[in-house]
């Protein structure tokens, strides 16, 4: 297939200007290629993912952030949908708890990270608390700018310990997050999907630009890195998401364990 | 369909004789007809949890138990794997750890109970404590003799505010086991599905029959039923599965929430 994902890989401390990233695909495949490409992709995931939880040794972690409406919740019904269930665990970050607030912010994060052998997934996660946190002032400013080298530090733990770490910025832009909210409006059975506070974050938009540029440089590290995916072509966000998700599985290394028992010699009454 | 899931689903204190019930599917709908059905299933499922999550008012905790090899793995993959993982949440429940032992047994079990909105599955459960527990005689029999009643009450809790509860017993003869256990033998990459200690379990397999036997006659209550499946013929198990998950779904009286605005007056910018 015909991607290089280091095109949309975020260098370490790169500086980011989202006006100038494409949030279309402007590239050669067409959308018939990537449909096929990505009912291949579905079955090397199911592979590699047998592998990891056979392996035991070793847990990945996938992040999803974007802007309302960007199509996290689509993205994780396409892309983890076809995975085993049972070895994979979404969790959905919402606005944090009383109880959750009365812990540093990487707490309730901690509680969450899959265990060896799973696959962890993130619909926000952490990075809210450099994202909204810092827009609408939540935290003051000296705190938030020390979370930074917190969220680093705390990766590079992860992934010393056995838990790799990939990150998705589902990139769109204000002109497309208006259709899709207005899509929203317009069928009864997604009124539900539509929060009158969301316009409130939207009028913020510039504000969340500044934000996502700061944590996409500062929080990309070679142990985790974000990755920018023009996420207004969706069949082309998918095929590329899933090829992330199998070249960093590729590179964890994994393998079936030795069985610690002699399989010929086994013998069931 | 030509299914009545009453056929399969076990009546309050009703005396079960596994030995009797057929594990194999003798009726008269086709592999061809089921499968076709099942991927209408599929959708009708995704349709169902798609209203269960926007009505957040109500759970649904799927449970399943069976022998060794009985197919809970597959049956989760086949049946729980199409639906929205964000909305999903399968917990493998194994020995109990230290900390876990340090409690009573439905401690561990409460806090995995799906939250409103969303499909909880077990692959094990609390049916464990009244299981393996009485056939290895990890308690005392006093203790293990409460449990039935001590069920019956957590489960009735669950139902009352708002948890839907759903069990299957997937179930396979003796000679069936035997086959599967020794396919995993003969595949390296399935050779990590292989415990010996599983070989010590399936000596007890009369032990364990007598003890599903008591469960499931006295815990099917009608906020809470088993359902017996004739786990032999894979095609079947998946559709009668799906069947009854679709029919406890319907039952529930799901909605999608009305909206707190009016549609029509929101323009966005």
């Amino acid at each position: 297939m015909d991607i290089d994902i280091k095109d949309y890989r975020v260098k370490d401390d790169d500086k980011i200007n989202l006006k100038k990233i494409p949030a279309e695909y402007k590239g050669k495949l067409s959308k018939d290629e990537c449909r096929e490409e990505f009912e291949k992709q579905k079955e090397k995931l199911q592979e590699l993912q047998e592998v990891l939880y056979a392996d035991e040794g070793k847990a990945l972690l996938v992040v999803f952030q974007a802007m309302d409406a960007g199509g996290k919740d689509s993205t994780i019904r396409h892309v983890i949908g076809p995975l085993n269930p049972a070895g994979c665990r979404v969790t959905s970050f919402k606005a944090p708890t009383v109880h959750e607030l009365a812990h540093d912010f990487l707490w309730r994060i901690h509680a969450n990270i899959p265990p060896r052998g799973y696959i962890g997934v993130f619909n926000r996660s952490h990075y809210e608390d450099i994202l909204i946190v810092k827009v609408k002032k939540l935290a003051p400013e000296e705190v938030i700018e020390k979370r930074y080298d917190h969220i680093n530090h705390f990766e590079k733990l992860l992934s010393d310990e056995g838990t790799r770490i990939v990150k998705f910025y589902l990139h769109i832009s204000k002109l497309y997050q208006k259709k899709r909210l207005e899509r929203r409006l317009e069928r009864p059975d997604k009124y539900w999907k539509f929060n009158a506070d969301d316009l409130k974050e939207r009028e913020l938009w510039d504000d969340y630009m500044d934000a996502f540029e700061t944590a996409l440089s500062h929080c990309s590290k070679k142990h985790a890195p974000w990755y920018i995916i023009p996420s207004e072509t969706r069949w082309f966000r998918d095929v590329l998401v899933a090829e992330v998700l199998i070249e960093t599985l590729k590179d964890m290394d994994l393998h079936y364990p030795k069985p610690d028992y002699d399989p010929n010699s086994i013998i069931i009454d």
